[in-house]
């Protein structure tokens, strides 16, 4: 079962972050000392040995598994797509409901790779979110709703997370919204999104631009940048992403949005992302800038620009394997092997 | 069933190399023309879409599946172990042999994550190689009997193909061979192995600039190089990775010594590693060097360094997440998506 989300409005949901649990650091150094007991010279795992170390710690044993892990892809339209902002038509977020329910985008493939369960997560697809040129995108009960989404889908049992998101103009919504938290020009965090040309691309600019401007101070809070910058889905995801650290179940962050999405509850409660790894560096211009600003060092470098939580998705399997070999390999004892 | 080695010296084994098969450019195209239909936009799966692309070539067929990959690990001894030119002593291989077979070693655990099947290859552990500082390595009956043991151990029937190896004081073996081949210092070549200190590793770049001297003007040859300053099981990954090809089964290199075997068919007969991408680049110094003058690119990089097929492994199972998108994802006709 679901849990119910723990907060009814933005302030509830700040003091909800900042209560977020930690991990277990005893399981984290049985796990260490595992390693270091494995039959392979010592760190010759490299991150591999890093991240079962760090799951360890979340799932709170010496020798994790990968039993139940959940891809969640949360998807919703934006207001500000009628600015030119994207090289595909708005109606493309609902065929790609569609196409992700009958199985047939890239997500549903790497989920299946990755031996995850995958749940779609449509959010008012005939309501955009309002042009954030012209108004806050989301009011509070909006931006509300959309947490609760996103809270609500996580399945508590699962033992690992991946969040994606599909919503045609999400990367410009993402941009602005990094250019709130992070700071710097709207120039350095817009990027080709799913391809737009070089006039789309300046449009693009122009938008978050004016949008920065029309909002101002209010943007000095990262949970009311979420209301008036974001999008349902990157509300959603962020939920998600909360709401995973509550039933310490560790995060895989897919690309651009949704590191955008992260990046609202780092700057609401600093240290809330330690559940989090970076799955991949997309190839999205603005994603390398925002792990950096995280602290965030990516597992992939494979040139994805596609969102869904592919990456995350592909990272996932990644992680399965570092605990296979955690979990699964002799140590020097058992093996009888020297250890030098 | 095995085929035979179709030779019987190093010169019948130079004109095997040169007559190679080549992929196939139309199911190439198609595979390419299938990637522009998929419900993506253009590009977006980066270097997911080129290895599903190059695979097709090998395969022969629009829509490749992964179904029978093997990952091949080739054991052998050196005689510049005698030299203190690794943290483990030269038992460790048997051990690691008996611990591949029982399967605890990490490419066990792998090959089993990869869904491949894994073969292990001993070459007469409890005979050495020679120290090359000394005279050449392998007399020209033992490199081509160790090319054949590599050249039999591929399954025909092997859809993709990695090489791994065990061999106590084989990065030495490597780096002398990676810089006859490729020329530069000794320094530029030697690393820290399974974790040598400084004192070993100066032993390391003395053993090599030593066994480089003595051999002088014979290492013009790639073949000879090989000989005089490879190892058995560095031969026997040569041996594979050519009968892979002749087999148009596409090979996943792994670390720096199994490079070094590709390393050596590049030399002897350029272009025939076409069929090869590297799976990943090791933390071993000189292995993004030696991919650099090879012009691959690795697909991971995450601070392996343990030999044995487990880079190429991990790039295994990315490879078959690309198949799987590539092949079972819909088009935008059949999904009802716009494409843009």
């Amino acid at each position: 079962m679901q849990d119910a989300a723990p907060f009814d409005d933005l302030s509830d949901f700040q003091t909800v972050l900042i209560g977020l649990p930690g991990s277990d650091s005893r399981a984290r150094e049985a796990a260490r000392a595992r390693n270091d007991r494995l039959t392979k010279p010592p760190g010759a795992l490299g991150r591999l040995e890093e991240l079962a170390v760090w799951f360890a710690g979340w799932a709170g044993t010496e020798r994790p598994v990968l039993a139940r892990p959940q891809v969640a892809v949360f998807a919703a339209n934006h207001g500000i797509a009628v600015r030119g902002v994207s090289a595909f038509p708005a109606e493309v977020t609902a065929q790609m409901v569609a196409n992700f329910r009958a199985g047939g985008a890239a997500i549903n493939q790497l989920s299946a790779w990755a031996g995850a369960t995958m749940s779609v997560h449509a959010l008012d697809l005939d309501r955009p979110t309002r042009d954030f040129t012209t108004g806050p995108a989301m009011s509070e009960a909006e931006v509300v709703r959309a947490l609760e989404t996103g809270w609500t889908a996580v399945d508590p049992e699962a033992d690992a997370l991946v969040v994606g998101e599909m919503g045609i103009g999400n990367t410009t919504s993402a941009a602005a919204l990094a250019c709130a938290l992070f700071g710097g020009a709207a120039e350095d965090w817009a990027g080709r999104g799913t391809g737009i040309d070089e006039a789309g691309l300046s449009r693009k600019v122009e938008t978050i631009t004016e949008g920065l401007g029309r909002h101002g101070a209010a943007l000095t809070d990262p949970l009311e940048a979420l209301r008036c910058l974001g999008g349902r889905e990157i509300a959603a995801m962020a939920g998600a992403i909360a709401a995973a650290r509550s039933h310490r179940i560790p995060v895989v962050l897919d690309g651009f949005i949704a590191t955008a999405a992260a990046g609202v509850l780092a700057r609401a409660a600093p240290g809330c992302l330690t559940h989090c790894v970076a799955g991949h560096v997309s190839a999205e211009s603005g994603h390398r800038r925002l792990l950096g600003k995280l602290g965030l060092d990516p597992i992939l470098d494979l040139g994805l620009r596609l969102g869904e939580g592919s990456g995350g998705a592909l990272a996932l399997g990644v992680l399965a394997a570092a605990l296979r070999t955690h979990s699964g390999m002799a140590t020097f004892d058992e093996a009888g092997v020297s250890d030098g």
